[in-house]
């Protein structure tokens, strides 16, 4: 029978095998005493099994409160961390998603014999993988829409993140797809308030899309926030699609699994997956997710395209990191197709030759909001720029180099490079 | 026009005035440059603004890794911690509770200018939260199913949580339904696996409660955990309430808000909300939410109980925050109809008289696995000396007096005491 691996980095008060015992335990069959329909023979076929611990450092202070000292020992003298490796046996979700994130990553954040738990990787049988929807464009079905093959596919933000009404959505969608940019996206912060109905920004957007289309033969990808109560997405889904668009955003978080579901069970076209509230569950790096595990969820449930924050970028999180998140967006899951990494936040030129050098490859989303309105020759210059640094990166050439013959790059340096 | 505001605790290298501003920028109009189409015009509308900045104390070490020194600073020589309130328009968002929780709770949590954020509080305005579905039966409506009114609904979760057939299932039901509780629930970690379907389940289960609603005139309310996919969780309520069923439960974050909003659309019976996971956005003190701010999302969307731990529980909340998350519970939110607190997780007679004092009332759910289970004379015995608990409590009697005269509270006192 398939057993589904998930491994947690821990610490602990009490033997890191107790701990994991303790975690097996509640995420099966645990309650605070033995009763006696609680047989050997379920705990066998039903219980979670500690399959590897591996202890590493100890700490004098516990990184969570709230853990309690073994109850032999009156005083905790220091704290032991932890990789620990359980295996679950699928039988016990079957092969529903909601439910296979109650059983790696339930009440277990809770256990007192705990003072660090995160969950930092989840092995998917091939069974459970291939009864989810998946991702339905991926990587390759998402570059052939655009038609951008052999480098990023360039994109923006619409900006400022709220109060244009949808005229001025599409006044300044017209700037960005004259400038040349392959993806538009709505800010997260924008799904649909009264002074911008999804019914009419996406109207007035794909009306400029729509006609540039038909003038230039290029087709820019506008993913449209489409969040919010489940019928109202698939609502959306439908204007969209009517309106000849061609990417739905979501707030994952805010829709859930069963939402993103939902809604890719109906769609025709590719979702984008924002993951805005995410450092909630990821900033303390004892607690919670890792984005290796994290995205793994969504994807099964059918994005095609997940943030992955950027290098040097605004936020918090390390470069490394980053760049890690990325190279797991595009590693398959079983046989599910892989992802496109969304890079955004502070991103312009400086950054492209670092991700690109990491990555080795250009299959990624590569966002710039100031990168490109805030360019001081105008957003034509900013995708320019940006373009321009994309290939200097793939030949090999020093950006500093490139930008001698680049004036778009050469601007952006100094202006950018002294902000 | 109405405003929402929404308190942080934060932790920075910054002033507390520039972290909160900050946090007002990304959460509105912000980009990492000035653009031209944000004009003040536009800021006064629809920006967020800091209310209120109440300086705490400061520590040398950061809480979280990731936030940067002010510029003009090299070292960070100490990080101060503070209250802020921040109040956003309505407007941005109308009345969309998934993207509300964007607004409030989105990218803050990975901002540099921050060691820690943690939305502690939020107050929504009557227009918003009267576009809610908000709870349908609430406590009282609870109340009248089971027709209990003086005294806290009793009830227990089906042990072994994972393994047991629909008929197993339903044998531990006709247990529990004679030894007196008023609820029983699915664990959290069994909702449909393919060895107890819901369909199979809640017919063997509801045999048994009918039958005895029958012979006893007594109603019993079963949780029975729906969760999954939207569409399988629709299908899950007609069944449930074909076989005569009374209560539905479901994992929160695992079927987000727009899944619970569309349950709570189509659902005739009360909705037994689940945290688990909760622990992965409340364990570190200063990151992700406070219950008070949290469990406002999923009231709004219509749940009717709410998890809040438990009294000297196994589980790591200290118990001031247990008392403090059952009062919110309590406390309406504008007119929407208070909740049930649920008390669970290693609950027995112990914890009664503390839990009654610190509420003043009974207005919740007590719910003891291994406290009725593993009681030695028995399941009956079991509930009996909660009842009996429960009933000194109410009388002011202490509990070892009442002991002398009530059995069942004495074995328990004895055996679990002991344990």
């Amino acid at each position: 029978m398939s057993r589904i691996h998930a491994t947690y980095l821990i610490e602990t008060p009490y033997q890191p095998s107790e701990a994991a015992e303790a975690i097996a335990n509640e995420q099966s069959s645990g309650t605070f005493v033995e009763i006696s329909a609680e047989t050997d023979n379920l705990a066998e076929r039903h219980g979670a099994r500690v399959e590897e611990v591996t202890e590493q450092e100890t700490v004098d202070e516990p990184t969570l409160p709230g853990a309690d000292a073994p109850s032999e020992a009156s005083d905790v003298a220091e704290y032991t961390r932890a990789t620990v490796e359980l295996s679950y046996p699928m039988e016990n979700v079957g092969t529903s998603l909601p439910n296979l994130l109650t059983m790696v990553a339930g009440n277990l954040f809770v256990l007192k014999e705990l003072s660090g738990v995160r969950l930092v990787d989840l092995a998917i049988p091939e069974a459970f993988a291939t009864e989810q929807p998946g991702p339905q464009f991926g990587i390759d079905g998402t570059r052939e829409i655009v038609d951008v093959r052999d480098r990023p596919i360039i994109g923006t933000i619409i900006k400022p993140s709220v109060g244009l009404s949808p005229e001025e959505t599409a006044d300044t969608v017209e700037t960005l797809v004259d400038a040349g940019v392959d993806f538009i996206k709505d800010d997260e912060l924008l799904a649909n308030p009264p002074y911008s109905r999804v019914e009419e920004r996406v109207e007035a957007v794909m009306d400029v899309i729509n006609r540039h289309e038909e003038e230039t033969g290029e087709t820019v990808m506008y993913a449209c926030n489409v969040t919010g109560d489940v019928d109202e997405m698939l609502r959306r889904h439908d204007i969209v699609t009517e309106a000849g668009g061609n990417c739905l955003m979501v707030s994952l978080r805010s829709i859930g699994l069963a939402g993103v579901k939902r809604l890719r069970k109906e769609s025709d076209l590719p979702i984008h997956g924002h993951r805005n509230g995410w450092g909630a569950l990821s900033r303390c790096p004892l607690l919670g997710f890792s984005y290796e595990a994290w995205q793994k969820f969504w994807r099964l449930a059918g994005v095609d395209h997940l943030h992955v924050s950027g290098i040097r970028s605004k936020f918090s999180e390390s470069d490394e990191s980053v760049i890690s998140s990325a190279m797991e967006c595009q590693t398959p899951i079983a046989s599910e197709k892989p992802i496109l990494p969304v890079f955004s936040s502070g991103q312009w030129a400086d950054q492209v030759q670092d991700t690109y050098e990491a990555l080795g490859n250009t299959d990624l989303m590569y966002l710039a909001g100031g990168g490109i309105l805030g360019h001081p020759d105008g957003p034509r210059a900013g995708v320019a720029h940006l373009r321009q640094a994309w290939d200097a990166a793939m030949q090999e050439i020093p950006l500093e180099e490139y930008a001698e013959t680049h004036e778009e790059l050469q601007t952006a340096i100094e202006h950018y490079g002294n902000a």
